[in-house]
């Protein structure tokens, strides 16, 4: 198939999310060299950018060359050193992850289970933590991608800083559609994606990392077992001096960018606001439409919703028809959740009410082809976005 | 600075280099989901368009999700196992790198120091091999894009294998501009960069390895010490299975797929006797001009040139004249060469004579600032261009 010939998708996944014309427009912008002036001058932008998205002020920040898993590891490879225990919270496949990652770093991984669907409590974290207390780090997602749980994280900075460790927390289905709040949250390593609340294309991750996770870094006694992803090597790049580690990838620098100058000319509070309006009116319409949500208000995530696939429908052949015939792709469960739920990301560009709107009246039409007529949610849906207007 | 208002470079740099319209089009392109069917299909394309520059048949050919340094990272940690020997030709910066990763996978490095601007050879090799029987691995670069010398390797794949080791090839500066040859020259890890000869974007690393290669993983007793980087992980999503690993750069792959059609629309004999024409032209011109090339005609790179600066010219002053008021990059040195000499890129899109003839009047006219009058390189270049036609 040839690129030109793509028919573009209504892309209501868990990523990659609508990427706007302004940014793809970035995309095609003339490559210039890495270590030319005006190249530097967005390096700048975008780190100083991702400061303020990431709610930090951290020297530290910038977009790793590589996904958001790049951004994992390069979290782990940096910060774990061999023997090291890593208290990780698994709740879905993206703290799965971090586990294999923290053993082939050569870290003792202390899995803290959690039932999918279900947030971890700080009174759980706090028992683990009493139980290994030569804990290093723990590992958390914020919001997990695979389950639709948003995890409450208020006040777990304090009791793992309490017993010097560090605290990682993924952002990636997070960043630019919620707070984040760094700084405010004592976060230490924090990483995310470029293709989901902040709407560039995949490719890059960034990164943040606190004063005291550097500390960490310098007192490490074995070497970091990656030159890709070694923070001390490529951090000049980003600091003061320039100096040259690996190519950087300037089309996808440009992409995201333009994505942080949208973001910020929309206003965080504002983007912040629309996510919730629109996953609201989501919620009430499929909620409308007799469907159940996986997760509970009070933990359901924002930008990836989560819903049961009520018995007796086709899974495959449903998701199948809205991809090839509507145009809308939405994902199917990870794991164990795989035909059991539908996950519907309300992302960036991508969180409209009238997308939402597409998206129930498309559902409900390929469910009466499968023999299963359902309630109309549109009615709730738009009553939802209004009821939510702040 | 806003990215829309970047001037536009012409890039005659070691990389990257000029990245032509229809590429740059097909990164502004609507980005769809990785797990799309229609994705699938230009990824099919990809890694067979891939197959057929490296001159190869192997399975497993793909970008990896990373720079071309990702793509090094990969060939040493997947077969490099700690403790084990690897014989590293060190002819300048890329193979000295290859040392460090090496190390870095708890690998032994058998250092074969070349002195910087000659090529190794292959009784050297051989002798190599006989002082160290134990050898696993023997990594070389084929283009040393910090010195210009191409390293002639006829011969090396069965001076390897005779002794039960693999050869790893760094052709980053080589793909698309000259012939690879990895089944004829029986290459087992072979990894390259988007943004030399290929005119693509840097962002992914072009990358193939040998069923002879695959097995060695097979057989590896540690696991491989990346999650990111991990061949067996992430080669599912490439293979038959399309089993997700991590989310593939939509954008950077639909950039790769419109530079490898230019690529195979302009036929590779054509283009490599292109590439080989005009590094012809741009060696007479500044031969003319009075400048020493650093290395041998016998073993001088096509894709990137190297010339000695003249005493007494002001190196900095003159590459940023060039490029804040001519809008030309080229180079300076790097490492032991830092200061001595330039580095110009005859690749890709780049390889043109009119791009050789802008560059070396505008090298007259600034050197002629710097009180240096030297003849014009025009007339040579032009003679040599013809006298080289095919």
């Amino acid at each position: 198939m040839n690129v030109v010939n793509i028919k573009p998708r209504l892309l209501l996944g868990p990523g990659p999310s609508p990427v706007p014309h302004r940014v793809r427009r970035a995309m095609a912008e003339p490559v210039i060299g890495h270590m030319d002036p005006q190249f530097f001058e967005i390096v700048d932008d975008v780190q100083s950018m991702l400061r303020t998205v990431f709610g930090t002020q951290n020297r530290l920040t910038l977009p790793v060359s590589g996904t958001g898993s790049a951004g994992m590891e390069t979290a782990i490879i940096n910060f774990v050193e061999p023997g090291d225990t890593i208290i990780v919270v698994v709740a879905g496949i993206f703290g799965h992850r971090m586990v294999e990652a923290v053993k082939k770093a050569g870290g003792h991984a202390v899995v803290m289970e959690i039932p999918w669907g279900q947030a971890a409590s700080l009174e759980h974290l706090k028992q683990t933590l009493q139980e290994h207390p030569q804990t290093r780090m723990v590992a958390v997602v914020m919001a997990e991608t695979s389950t639709g749980v948003c995890q409450p994280l208020e006040g777990w900075a304090q009791a793992v800083h309490q017993r010097g460790a560090l605290l990682l927390v993924d952002v990636v289905t997070a960043l630019g559609g919620m707070p984040v709040d760094v700084d405010r949250k004592d976060f230490d390593v924090v990483f995310s994606g470029t293709q989901k609340c902040l709407s560039a294309p995949p490719g890059l991750s960034p990164f943040t990392a606190s004063e005291n996770a550097l500390e960490r870094l310098d007192n490490r006694t074995t070497p970091v077992a990656s030159w890709y992803l070694d923070i001390n090597a490529f951090r000049q790049y980003w600091g003061q001096n320039r100096v040259y580690h690996h190519t950087a990838p300037i089309s996808m620098i440009y992409g995201l960018h333009e994505a942080l100058s949208l973001t910020l000319e929309e206003g965080l509070e504002k983007r912040y606001d629309r996510h919730r309006q629109v996953a609201a009116s989501l919620w009430a319409g499929l909620e409308a439409m007799g469907f159940e949500l996986l997760v509970a208000p009070s933990v359901r995530l924002v930008s990836v919703t989560t819903v049961r696939i009520p018995p007796s429908v086709d899974d495959v052949r449903l998701r199948h028809d809205l991809l090839h015939r509507d145009g809308i792709e939405i994902a199917g469960g990870l794991g164990s959740l795989s035909g059991k739920i539908w996950r519907i990301g309300v992302m960036g560009h991508g969180a409209r009410l009238s997308n939402m709107i597409e998206l129930l009246v498309a559902l409900r039409r390929r469910l009466a082809e499968q023999g299963r007529d359902v309630p109309s949610g549109v009615e709730a849906a738009e009553t939802a976005y209004r009821a939510n207007n702040r």
